[in-house]
């Protein structure tokens, strides 16, 4: 990660929607809303991002994104095929090119065997999927925020790697 | 308003919702996913709170949490009763207790012809819906917080009504 806010890569990866004219959604579990907020706290938000939604229950992920019942039932909410399912599945449901999502540990609690810290982030696009494994320190409000940043430098790197494919 | 921050006010409204034992689901547009931001940044709110959609884009309210389409043609998306139909949506497509909605403009520009910082937010339980309009100052970060704080607050109120009738 290199360390910015959430709020000046919202800003960069809006800009390249953009220039793209392509849309973006965004599921999340262990972030709650966090991500969508970073994004639409920029002006002009609506031209790009599309909505989200925050599956914090279990059995949402599955019945409003989608995710596999097996999968979930076999591995918990907090797995990086988890976290594909939920960026395909949000892409889909809401009808847009691009789909971000998270899921993890914030803590203060363990969960499903999962130590505090432990998160996933996936980005899915018209040529794919790709799913980051993370490691975090610090309290909750410290690991939702690092996951928020590398969440949308995921999405940012994904937008810069498909312009180069399609220039 | 009583001017306490979002923060404060979601802490308190979820324990409520847990004594009542008790759930939660959130519908946001303008606020953008701060609503569900403020209540999963209080640890063990996965006990009551469901999940949130956020549905920025306007067709997104009526596909996603079943506004009426011809309410939305006649009224745009910053209505009552568009805020009261996200939040009884929201409520049922994700299988909670209770509906919190927020919509609105927080600017820079003007929409569908409302001022920036017109706001509604509305709250869906057992016994009805209820709504309130707003009308903010402020920036546009200014706004989306005020609107925070005040569609939490017109949830603590609604949970401490619903008390006075069950006890």
């Amino acid at each position: 990660m290199r360390g910015r806010a959430g709020s000046d890569v919202a800003a960069e990866a809006l800009q390249l929607l953009a220039a793209d004219r392509a849309s973006l959604a965004v599921a999340e579990s262990l972030t709650g809303g966090l991500v969508a907020a970073a994004l639409t706290s920029v002006p002009g938000a609506s031209r790009t991002f599309r909505g989200s939604v925050t599956a914090y229950a279990t059995e949402l992920k599955r019945e409003v994104l989608g995710v596999n019942a097996a999968l979930l039932d076999a591995r918990g909410a907090v797995d990086p095929l988890v976290a594909e399912e939920m960026a395909q599945g949000v892409r889909v449901r809401l009808g847009a090119m691009w789909g971000l999502a998270t899921t993890g540990v914030a803590g203060p609690e363990p969960q499903d065997g999962n130590p505090v810290g432990t998160v996933f982030t996936a980005v899915a696009g018209p040529r794919g999927t790709k799913v980051t494994s993370l490691h975090l320190d610090g309290d909750r409000a410290a690991i939702r925020e690092a996951t928020v940043a590398a969440a949308l430098e995921l999405l940012v790197d994904a937008l810069q790697e498909a312009r180069k494919h399609s220039s």
